[in-house]
């Protein structure tokens, strides 16, 4: 294990987006604040989508303005597309995150394209970005898909094939949409990835905890030299119609056991905590990860065994 | 990753142990067919200890002997000195799980001796013991402990070099008693204890899951070639004075994980998941573990798209 630690927090669009219940955008901006205090340098805000589909960040210029205002922190958005990605620089974005699916039947099913349709879309946005854009590549079902099961790692690095030469500097996200995927197959994707674009060199990690395999993912994709890790305050993410099936894997339960492990990743988990609390009593949030019981429960024995 | 994989089920003593309410022993009874019934080989069925200390497992004798009548189970069970092992020899036990701590206070604490005292105590059972009786032997805070924190390697490979001797083919497992080992230590531990034994060849792993660790720490344990883990169904085993810190890892989690990297372990998932849902709706129990609910969302989730 080598390299810098980033932690991306994305709960603030992929964990806020399942959530029915509004959020104030005032405690959306509030939770910004605690994840910077904690320390956090990288976050996905918001997303730049159809308000009328996604009704929960329609306020994402606002969002995306008072991330830009604190300092440090690098605020990445989400786009689908380039009439989206126009409204993103519109609002000031100097960070985009484009996402397709490597699976056919998903990324129809998300965006009403094919793959390759989707790659033209990227090429479009690449294209008209104003310059000096960062952007992150989400592949969304580079392992696994809900509707067709396994991705071979072939397939996912066929795709990538059309979209590393878009924009080589792009940071590039195998994204497990599911859960589902395994440690060995996190490894076995990244090592071909890496082999096939030995130049291209910017990877990043995204994965949910449904299973189980959250963290255990995550330290696969580190062991295969991936030091950007995406990652959800409080856990949040899981579907609203199926309780029990976690979201994104904890932001808390990644810092513990890098810091834990002795990878310094400059945050706070004291304060990462209370915003992983706070994201816990989100009317209409499914919060998951381990490490904010575990705290929890010590406290209050700790508390108890003192009389208070 | 080679060898064949032994998974060894400690919910109905690790799981049932702390639970105040006492589960009836006809039930106890069914939750072992039930196991069986999913293929389980090899479980940790009750212990024999002071019914003052832990009343739960006081009909540890009529548990075992159900347990020895299923065909095919290896049934161990734990005994914490020699008083108590001789009951167990007399209820027909024919293989032990004996069980002291590498930390000197957890030790005094949980047994109230030394760990030297302990191993004194491990080679008069091996003595007394009926030829043929096979022998587990587990090292709680082999890893941390809650008292005195990360345990040197070194220390727990020197505890070792007292124990292995008394019985070379005793199978050893170290244990992670709270949970917060991280995959690289138990990696780093069973480097240097395989080296330091070459010929001791019986490994075990047993982990729990309280910050999200058990899949991953148990995989790192497979990666070092330990190919007997222990797990508990439901995830069974938290502290009733500490709601949220969860118990051992899960059964069906380890399970569902290794069947799908294409380690086959014998275990219908489907069998083994009837009986975590029961253990879920023990009064009194603290199930923990991912796949039970993400499987039982994903079902829900099917069932109302079915109109049903």
């Amino acid at each position: 294990m080598s390299g810098t630690f980033t932690l991306v927090d994305v709960g603030m669009r992929d964990g806020f987006q399942p959530i029915a219940q509004m959020i104030p955008t005032q405690r959306k901006i509030e939770f910004l604040h605690r994840l910077h205090a904690a320390g956090i340098r990288r976050i996905e805000a918001t997303a730049f989508v159809s308000d009328a589909a996604v009704p929960q960040l329609a306020d994402a210029a606002e969002v995306l303005a008072a991330a830009q205002a604190l300092p440090g922190l690098d605020a990445q958005v989400l786009v689908p597309n380039l009439k989206h990605a126009e409204r993103a620089w519109k609002a000031g974005a100097t960070h985009l995150a484009f996402v397709l699916s490597a699976s056919e039947k998903h990324n129809r099913n998300n965006v009403k394209r094919s793959p390759a349709e989707s790659v033209q879309e990227y090429a479009r946005i690449v294209d008209a970005m104003p310059s000096g854009t960062k952007m992150r590549l989400n592949v969304a079902t580079a392992f696994d898909c809900p509707f067709d099961g396994a991705m071979p790692p072939q397939e996912t690095v066929a795709l990538l094939g059309d979209l590393v030469p878009i924009k080589p500097d792009a940071e590039i996200c195998p994204c497990d949409t599911t859960g589902r995927v395994t440690p060995d197959r996190v490894a076995a994707l990244f090592g071909e990835a890496k082999a096939r674009f030995p130049d291209s060199g910017r990877w990043a990690y995204h994965g949910h905890d449904t299973y189980g395999l959250g963290v255990a993912n995550a330290l696969a994709a580190w062991n295969a030299g991936v030091t950007v890790i995406d990652a959800a305050f409080g856990g949040l993410g899981g579907c609203p119609f199926a309780p029990g099936a976690t979201g994104n894997v904890a932001t808390e339960d990644v810092i513990w056991t890098f810091e834990a492990m002795g990878v310094a990743t400059g945050i706070d988990l004291d304060l990462l905590l209370e915003a992983a609390r706070a994201a816990a009593l989100l009317p209409g949030g499914l919060p998951g990860g381990r490490v904010r019981q575990a705290v929890d429960a010590a406290l209050c024995l700790a508390r108890e065994s003192a009389g208070q």
